[in-house]
């Protein structure tokens, strides 16, 4: 440590939320060199090939194959698949010397697609996983959390080429398989969650979540074993009424409900002023039209109304996801001047809808089925309609005259959930893996066939699935990270042994560094912190910043034979023993053995 | 090898210029994905992780410490450098979503520069080396010769920061040692010749050479040991006459020289007008004034003449170098029409020079000495003058009124070595490596101080050093090409030994197994065709193209309970030796021991 480049910081860094990243900065792990971008100091970086060496093995394990493609790729291939318009503001394109447009490649769909096209052309060749640990870029909107959302960042993504679905299922449950191992060997636990595809497509995905209340993705599960990310949970439809059974409901009403500009007052006006028999109106039983601007992949606007319960809201996730790749910009007083059918404060289903006098598409929560009863706008200034029944007064989701359902309301802890597992409970979750069925999506765009064993060319299909190393070190701080700095688990550490020298005479000296020549010959890994002019209570405060699992004192005991062995992991003074000099590296390497 | 991602060709791709990257991109290494990038798939990415072990080992020998830094930088640093601008159509440069310009790092001084900044204040901190394995990115003007030149690459580059010159120099000595040692280990022969700085600015730097007639850099040498790129290589300047000798010299006299457009004719016309005593005229007497527009930085176009002897050419690579950070354009017709004074094909010292009748820039090779005496343009069509002598007639190189010197002659086979070591001969080879005397430049432009032991602020002096990785891989595939095939040294190879199976009956199979999982066991990385379907004549040719250096058939022999052992470096049969199948693992793993 006298010669290592690392500077231990008492104070915070300003702009970090989390403790574990506080304590990376603190402890010299990473440094920040730009918005969203992070240099690796020597600890980090060895705790980043260590994840690395771990989702190497396991990805070797199932058989995929190491390649290494270029983070600079042509702009065609994503023109082909979409992809160089559906990204958005997220890609980072750049044209070269001759003005010939390209990318940084968020990942790496096209240019794998094309590489297996060029090289194999029957089902001989194939199952095919090939992978790479390689840097990728995304301009992200608000770089945050410290590695948890970088403009840059190491991951291994790896692709997987069946000539039929069935391969395609057993190449994904193979890396989910291996991606349950490498969180198992890193000591994170993570949960598996259906997930949205977004900009990916394909036809299913899962991502791996790391519980954390810190994490920047919600997510909902069952105790039944159910879990989703919010934007992939879908809403249990209710049972429709009949034609003839909607027709017999009580005829829609329009009322005067001055100043009712809010779902609360608007519940307020009508129980005071059209009470129901048996129940009280609650928000639930009044339609929310909720109006923002779609931003289309090219730059086009288009206006959306959202219908949904008042007891919910839109949820931004949700929302975005489900109009994905188009992008989500507030409906503003000026767009109201473009639309004089709408009111204000009073739009309902009867103005709204590509058919109707506003012109505005309009999509229904898919609880909005035929029979269902609500008080909603008049479209008229103060007043609102009750007993507007969908079916009978207004087209029902899913009925000709609807422009669409859409899922973008808010999930409720308590809300079923779809497989019928129970009631959902929120939870929150870093995302540390996503895989994805992607299917023909790519193989299709970019015309990747091979012959299949009956002579016929068929398309291939595809799995793409990727480990965000830089995020896995911050989950693992994060979740190590107690009140004096990092914990480690030992797969992942920068060192194995820390080796604090705590005293200045000869004999301690050569002690600590005879102990320290015994592990290397043993194959531990030693930081050793032989700095002269540091006092050992500053040393001991950084030996429990940087977390090694394994911090061993040589100084006083040295004079009756014993050194001091401390396991990080544990708080307290239970977690010290004293072990006798001359075993000491016998006893460390066992340790380290597990 | 049934399963492994390997296409062997066997035509040759049609862009590939050098015998190593034909077969580099025939054996399966490589995949072109785009102007000048690269996959590089299984086989090559192990050849590159094996060149990356021997650069890392032999960098943490030397005490360098590993780290990380993002490709994508600010604009800034690179600003207060000069390198946003100097770097030219070179940098790949790019705007992030909120329009902030970032560049993909060419190499990182700026940002090393900044994060010893950022962490160090003491010269107790220094010295410090910092390295890491990492993407570069270069636009470069015309990718080439496959991974020798390419607009992505891999390159292990390192930063030391010392205190002062002496410390400068150990760690510039230690890099270069460290570097001889990486080159002997790859069994790559190369020579460090002087080098140019470019636009890494510093002042002293030396290149890396792995000798080879395909390469694109030209050098000299002499026997006695001198070596230079002919971008670095000064002139011996001539003994110039003092005043007293120029005016003794024949009178200049101007003669009608018709149809005399090039040297060539100029010196017959002379010789047959106006014979001297003694010796013909011959194009080494006369002065040719060579005209280019320079590009600076920003985009200002400037006129420039080069007077230099005519019996030497101007050499591009001198000349750019000599001028930049500005790039070379030609002078054009419509050039001439904006200067009257020039008088095409009879252009002379007489209007040539910032304060003469053209006003533009003249610098004078530096055997332009007083008391030389030239023919040369008249500036007068159809004239030539005789006997124009340089510090008579004209300021001679480094007078008063001399616009300057520039080193941008060609180098003629047996020009004196500027260190006296005799005569020098050209030579070509491919870059490999660039080690670079930084001195203060970044740290001055960025402010990198420490106290001292004096406690007095000082500038921090650096070096910076490089090695390419995919260019070591392509120069080993170069060097080692054969016309079967490629051939890999031990260190290098993407396996150790490969083992043909050869024979289609259960005991051949069983035995070739058997020897797989001996060699596994031992240690020793193997290569197996265990191809069904491809016929033993395949797979040799395979073999012989892949390069492994130890191939192994298993076939007919076995009955005997032989296999036959091949040396890959050797051409012919007697690299065949049959070893008994039971000692075949022991025998196989001594040899990759070495």
């Amino acid at each position: 440590m006298s010669t290592l480049f690392l500077k231990t910081l008492r104070e915070d860094p300003a702009d970090a939320e989390l403790a574990g990243h506080r304590l990376l900065v603190r402890a010299g792990y990473v440094r920040r060199t730009g918005s969203g971008t992070y240099a690796w100091l020597p600890l980090g970086h060895r705790v980043c090939r260590r994840v690395e060496a771990v989702v190497r093995e396991e990805m070797d394990a199932i058989g995929a194959q190491e390649v290494l493609l270029p983070a600079l790729a042509p702009r065609e291939p994503y023109d082909v698949s979409g992809r160089w318009t559906d990204y958005g503001p997220n890609l980072f394109r750049l044209a070269d010397r001759r003005g010939a447009d390209h990318l940084l490649s968020p990942t790496h769909e096209e240019i794998m697609t094309l590489l297996v096209k060029d090289l194999c052309s029957s089902y001989k060749d194939l199952p095919l996983s090939l992978y790479q640990i390689q840097t990728k870029f995304r301009d992200e909107a608000r770089p945050r959390g410290g590695l948890l959302r970088t403009r840059e960042f190491i991951m291994k993504d790896s692709y997987s080429f069946d000539v039929d679905d069935a391969g395609l299922d057993a190449s994904y449950a193979a890396h989910r398989a291996a991606y349950v191992r490498i969180f198992d060997r890193l000591g994170l636990p993570v949960v598996a969650v259906a997930a949205d595809s977004g900009a990916m497509g394909g036809s299913a995905s899962e991502e791996f979540l790391h519980p954390s209340p810190h994490g920047e993705d919600t997510y909902v599960a069952t105790d039944a074993g159910y879990a989703a990310n919010v934007e992939a949970v879908t809403t249990p439809v209710p049972r429709a009424l009949d034609d003839q059974q909607v027709s017999a409901l009580a005829p829609a009403h329009v009322e005067d409900t001055p100043e009712t500009p809010t779902i609360e007052t608007l519940v307020a006006v009508v129980n005071e002023r059209f009470p129901r028999d048996g129940a009280a109106w609650t928000a639930a039983d009044t339609l929310k039209n909720v109006l923002v601007t779609l931003v289309h992949p090219g730059g086009d606007r288009e206006p959306l109304v959202v219908g949904l319960p008042g007891d919910r809201d839109v949820d931004p996730k949700r929302l975005e996801s489900a109009v994905a790749p188009a992008l989500v910009e507030p409906f503003e007083a000026e767009d109201f001047a473009k639309h004089p059918a709408l009111v204000r404060g009073y739009i309902g289903p009867g103005v709204l809808g590509s058919e109707r006098a506003s012109g505005i598409r309009y999509l229904l929560d898919p609880r909005v089925v035929a029979g269902t009863s609500w008080i909603t706008g008049a479209d008229e200034p103060g007043r609102h309609v009750i007993d507007l029944v969908a079916g009978r007064d207004f087209p029902a989701a899913g009925q000709d005259g609807c422009d669409g359902t859409i899922e973008a309301a808010t999930i409720l802890d308590g809300d079923p959930a779809p497989d019928g597992s129970g009631p959902l409970h929120a939870a929150r979750g870093m995302e540390m893996a996503h895989v994805f069925q992607l299917g023909r999506k790519y193989a299709d765009a970019l015309g990747l066939q091979v012959l299949d064993a009956n002579g016929k060319l068929v398309t291939v299909t595809m799995g793409s699935y990727g480990i965000g190393v830089g995020r896995a070190v911050a989950a693992l701080a994060e979740s190590g990270a107690d009140e004096t700095g990092l914990r480690w688990p030992r797969a992942v550490a920068p060192a194995d042994v820390h080796v604090v020298l705590a005293g200045k005479d000869d004999a301690v000296r050569a002690a600590a560094e005879s102990l320290c020549a015994e592990l290397v010959a043993a194959g531990v890994e030693v930081l050793y912190d032989d700095r002269a002019r540091v006092s050992p209570g500053v040393k001991f405060k950084d030996a429990e910043l940087i977390g090694v699992p394994t911090i061993v004192t040589v100084g006083r005991g040295v004079a009756d034979g014993v050194v001091e062995v401390r396991d990080r992991s544990v708080g307290g003074d239970e977690a010290r023993t004293d072990v006798a000099l001359a075993d000491a590296a016998q006893h460390l390497t066992a340790l380290v053995d597990g």
